[in-house]
């Protein structure tokens, strides 16, 4: 198919993840939001980052990144610790608990837009504070659309910011448990009703290993999670299927809802792609082959034969 | 399209439910697996029952099956008292907890198979003794299909029993936590696998709210759960699943993979209405013109524009 590849900017998180798993334990893991959402994007457009690292970053993990293509340009580095993060799963992996969270040099991070960045047509605001998502898009210039994720510490904590930065996004990405508590709603297909309203026209709900389902004007949407023989990790899915969905958008340039649609699956298949690997391991490595025979296997998965009527 | 619908015969439970809800108590609902199946088929094709009743149980909802079209000849009368549940529901409807089961006559039943229901091409035999499962096989004459469900009590009180009947059907239609059990593996993809080794070639995973999986010979196939604004009472919506589905084979006397794929969505349809009304009020009053709008509602819900390819 002819295309023109768009720019997709990323701002989120980069962190070091301690993972403590039924598999084993892993330490000093290269984790965060944008880290995973980059790698995902990376084999469908060009993919430019801004985040923060501490001086205890190596160099050797940002040419990891660029390694895939990704612009690192825009990650500032600041003296001090990187975020860390450290975690532990339960033994089927459906749940995990924060043992430690050290926001170090994230606590102060205020998001400068490098010039080059600032006319990114399609723009992936991780999960940080609501007001510097807003202040991101003071710095870029009328994007094509406009992408974001929260977490339950904002909408808990910063109501009024969170509230400003749904009025300004086109696509809210999270989870069911945000999707309710955002809402205070119980029922997901009403909860997304009300979060429509709020300011988001697209919104999507993530549901794991359930798959995830969009509402937009043109109805709703599902689209299921792949089903694995062995999950490894699941740090990361989240922010792989929001970094693989932007990135099969901005690949097209194409904002329409059927493209929307087919983005969701790409979303899945770098998902499903991640878990497949301790942190980031497995997305480092996809190839375009297999992302393609993935997504051949994604077809079959829903193909119906495409002949479901119903007449009495 | 052109087809010839041949009968279905369902086999299983028929009772009264005393079910308590966050929206009320509800006193002797008619429920069984075999009540809400055969409601959910009658639809799509003609139905034949084979359960039990006590004395107590009033002509006036056998005849609220036969208004329906089900030929409910097969239903025997004892004496004695209906097959009794007792259940309560959590507040966001998503669990629940036996309160008492009374088994009644239903303790000692043992399937009679009328003489004109023996040559039903397509058999589901509901959650019963696998070995009354079995002993109705011995009493039909090759059907074409047969499907069975099963539950955690016959999976670890009846292993062999258990055993013999998986040997002899064709499709078994489980929820996920009875396919973990069944198998001993906690992966379902995996727990599938092992489970079709076992006798039945094909194996549909309900996963509720979640929808359900297909594997079969031709692979694996996912339906998605309807997203309703209000679901009222999930009980009997796994029953009206396997009713629906066996009620679309039946109907189109079709049993090729992609048959098995579309009857899903009929299923899942099915399964959908179920849980809008208390007990199965709402599967007595179904038009053939709301579950055809509801089947092109699920078109929608998985229309993804039929472009999804990606090559490097």
């Amino acid at each position: 198919m002819a295309h023109m590849t768009s720019p997709l900017l990323i701002v989120g998180s980069i962190a070091f993840d301690d993972l403590d798993m039924p598999s084993g334990t892993f330490r000093d893991v290269v984790g965060g939001a944008a880290t995973y959402s980059a790698l995902a994007a990376s084999l469908l457009t060009p993919v430019r980052v801004v985040g923060i690292i501490g001086d205890d970053f190596p160099d050797a993990n940002l040419e990891r990144l660029r390694a895939r293509g990704i612009d690192t340009a825009g990650i500032e580095r600041a003296n001090g610790k990187t975020f860390r993060w450290h975690g532990r799963y339960s033994a089927d992996l459906t749940s995990r608990v924060s043992l430690d969270t050290q926001l170090n040099v994230f606590a102060d991070f205020s998001p400068k837009i490098p010039d080059p960045y600032r006319a990114s047509p399609f723009v992936m605001l991780g999960n940080i504070h609501p007001s510097l998502q807003v202040d991101v898009l003071r710095q870029v210039e009328r994007p094509k659309l406009v992408a974001a994720d929260t977490m339950n510490f904002w909408i808990s904590g910063e109501p009024e910011a969170l509230a400003e930065m749904l009025r300004r996004v086109d696509l809210l990405v999270i989870n069911d448990e945000e999707a309710r508590q955002l809402s205070g709603i119980q029922n997901i297909t009403k909860a997304a009703a009300d979060i429509r309203k709020r300011g988001p026209s697209q919104l999507i709900v993530k549901r794991g290993e359930f798959g995830a389902l969009l509402f937009d004007e043109a109805g709703t949407f599902f689209v299921p999670a792949y089903p694995l023989e062995k999950v490894v990790d699941p740090t990361g899915a989240g922010d792989a299927f929001a970094g693989g969905l932007m990135g099969y958008l901005a690949r097209y340039g194409d904002t329409s809802p059927f493209a929307l649609r087919r983005a969701m699956f790409f979303g899945s298949a770098l998902g499903s792609f991640c878990v497949e690997g301790v942190g980031p391991s497995r997305l480092e490595g996809i190839t375009k082959g297999e992302l393609s025979t993935r997504i051949e296997s994604f077809c079959s998965l829903v193909d119906y034969g495409g002949q479901l009527t119903f007449s009495g």
